[in-house]
């Protein structure tokens, strides 16, 4: 195996770091012309690996290095090149790039298997309203009626996005992955979170995909003058509101060995004015986990608590549920090779799960799946500070190429 | 004494509502040109009262009727015309409407002193940010420099607003009222409580207005990924906040019987987004109270509670200040005159505290001050749903007639 490149792994960063990039941030809106402009930047810079390219109805796009039995189901790696609004140079880009350096670094090697990189049409939610919507569609685990006519800022639908970058939503079927179409899947990301970070670790090999449930809670007080409103006459919301906050996080912690987590994000108080007791107040609520009895648990000793918070401050309170999706299990034996090549490879390394929502989540309706995350600075993506080091990327990238290898042999 | 005739009060409480009504509530901003319209239009009702009229520099407006001795200092009443973006048709308008039909109702009796009705402008601060700044002014309470360059939303500024109104805020001395140039001044006022209203009673009689001490707190946690950073590794200013929320009201009601109040009214979080742990959140609290050593008291613990939630929470947390005014007592003698009144004319009364600010929090600097309230609906104002009904006006307006019979004898 030919040893990684970090200068051409830099370069390809920061190349493809220009499309988008604004001082607010790289703004990479999926399906833009900007999107577009991205990938074939790429595909010139990587004309040298004479990958054989193949781009299905939905946009999404692989790159093969054939391998000596074209008849093998191939290995398959990847990750995605749209971004959000003022996000970052390493969110999807550090698992493309990742792929593509790990095929250049097996240039020496003889593989039965084909290799794939897929770069996923539209992970992020930012111009649809929808996550991971390429790998939604192609694995099966949506169909095009939930998407299509959802439109962005600029009013273009998703059916039409499709339809101006090449592709055509109506024949999705023509993109559908069967089971067993790959020998396995793997995305490198960075965390999105510090855990690696703050614990000194290079490697995450990560177990499970949390699955967020999501709703808002819509406490009805009574609105009053802040000044001519004694205390014992009011009810106030806001009160309400924070006993609710609190509660959301006292059930997180305490299913915090599961690793659920649980954050109010959002509080809009009406009529939020200086001089007037809250008399409505809407909390939005973000509850995770990897493990669905926790996560039930959770989201029951919150209702506890609602119900609780209603009768004591004599509120009413309404839940209104926005999604509620199940957790999604990684291959276990997957998980242990990328711990042996860790530990070959003297890296550290940490078994995790993830918060967060991706693209390989999908990918277990068609093959075993892993997931490696690499440390980002602060934990910080989804803004324009988001950043993972060189070191690190290359870190991931060795153990992604020796997966690879494996894989392919 | 004349009996009080509720149909006029009725009509002109309902002829000014039209000045400035739309579907959304009555805006009537002070020195506007429907502020204007709305005080010609009164004053051509109540011409057959045949009162002195007179306009200071700054556009208070002042209508008396002679007393036999004009040498002697008149008794006062009086409130305001204008009105906050969609109010109501009541706060301010009762004090003017009853003070005029209070005038009416002694036109049967010869008194010794002159009585005057005050319709102060800009008592609501809706348009330049400050309330009361006609009342601030004359009474010596304020000097312009403080108002003069203040703007509204449609960027003229005070200084122009009384200029256009025919006014001169430069010649404002002209309009400083000495130290006794009244014997008396009695304000009638909507509760903006709910408190008449659900003790059942019809009378408030004021002792004490609250002065508001209002402050933000900035909480400065650490924005992180709301799937992927575990409970323990978080830093969330909305989860303080909540606290501090808790923390104010507590404060509050442990000093529930010396009737300060204390309320969060804004919260903003940043980034405010469902799947990101809040960074930053900023509470705006305004703390009010008739009793100066029961506010500082509050503030202390209110700023012990922020000290406490800082240390546990790893978290910083600075206090803006915002204003700190001082309550203000009324006249007692005034005070137990109207209850006496009260009981001859068997009205229910209670004596009570102003949480919100008024003319009659500056009239003290000049002669002895007293309010009454009566109820409203809900305790509702400062919105189109604002409600007295015209019989509790009508018992309102007795009471006040008879103040300033007495008074004027």
């Amino acid at each position: 195996m030919l040893p990684v490149n970090s200068q051409r792994v830099a370069d390809l960063i920061a190349g493809l770091a220009k499309f988008g990039r604004t001082e607010a941030g790289i703004t990479r809106l999926a399906y833009s012309s900007t999107d577009k402009a991205a990938q074939m930047w790429l595909l010139k810079q990587i004309e040298y690996l004479d990958l054989e390219i193949r781009e299905d109805v939905l946009g999404n796009l692989f790159l093969r290095k054939p391998g000596l039995d074209p008849a093998l189901p191939p290995v398959a790696c990847g990750s995605h090149l749209d971004t959000v609004i003022h996000g970052g140079a390493y969110d999807g880009m550090c698992g493309v790039v990742g792929a593509l350096e790990a095929i250049h670094m097996l240039e020496d090697e003889t593989l039965r298997r084909s290799i794939e990189v897929i770069v996923f049409r539209a992970e992020e939610s930012s111009r649809f309203g929808y996550a991971t919507i390429g790998s939604k569609l192609i694995t099966g685990k949506a169909t095009p009626d939930k998407f299509a006519h959802a439109a962005g800022k600029d009013g273009v639908t998703f059916a039409d996005a499709v339809k101006e970058w090449g592709g055509n939503l109506e024949a999705y079927q023509k993109a559908l992955l069967q089971p067993g179409a790959y020998k396995c899947f793997a995305e490198m990301h960075i965390e999105q979170g510090k855990v690696l970070e703050e614990t000194k670790h290079q490697i995450g090999i990560v177990h499970n995909i949390a699955a967020p449930t999501r709703f808002k809670l819509h406490i009805h007080g009574m609105a009053d003058h802040s000044g001519a409103t004694p205390m014992g006459f009011r009810k106030d919301a806001l009160v309400s509101a924070a006993k609710l906050i609190l509660a959301v996080e006292t059930a997180a912690i305490r299913e915090k060995e599961n690793g659920t987590v649980a954050t109010v994000g959002v509080v809009e108080v009406d009529p939020g004015s200086i001089n007037v007791v809250p008399g409505k107040v809407t909390l939005w609520v973000d509850l995770r986990g990897v493990d669905t009895e926790s996560i039930q648990r959770t989201l029951k000793e919150i209702r506890q608590a609602v119900q609780g918070t209603a009768r004591t401050d004599g509120i009413t309170i309404e839940e209104e549920m926005l999604t509620s999706d199940s957790p999604v299990a990684l291959d276990e034996a997957l998980a242990a090779q990328s711990e042996a090549i860790c530990r070959e490879q003297r890296k550290s390394f940490l078994h995790m799960n993830s918060g967060a929502g991706h693209d390989a989540m999908h990918m277990p309706a068609v093959c075993p799946t892993t997931m490696l995350f690499i440390p980002c600075r602060g934990g910080i993506s989804h803004n324009p500070a988001e950043f993972a080091s060189n070191e690190d990327i290359c870190a991931g990238i060795e153990v992604m190429a020796e997966i690879l290898k494996r894989e392919a042999k």
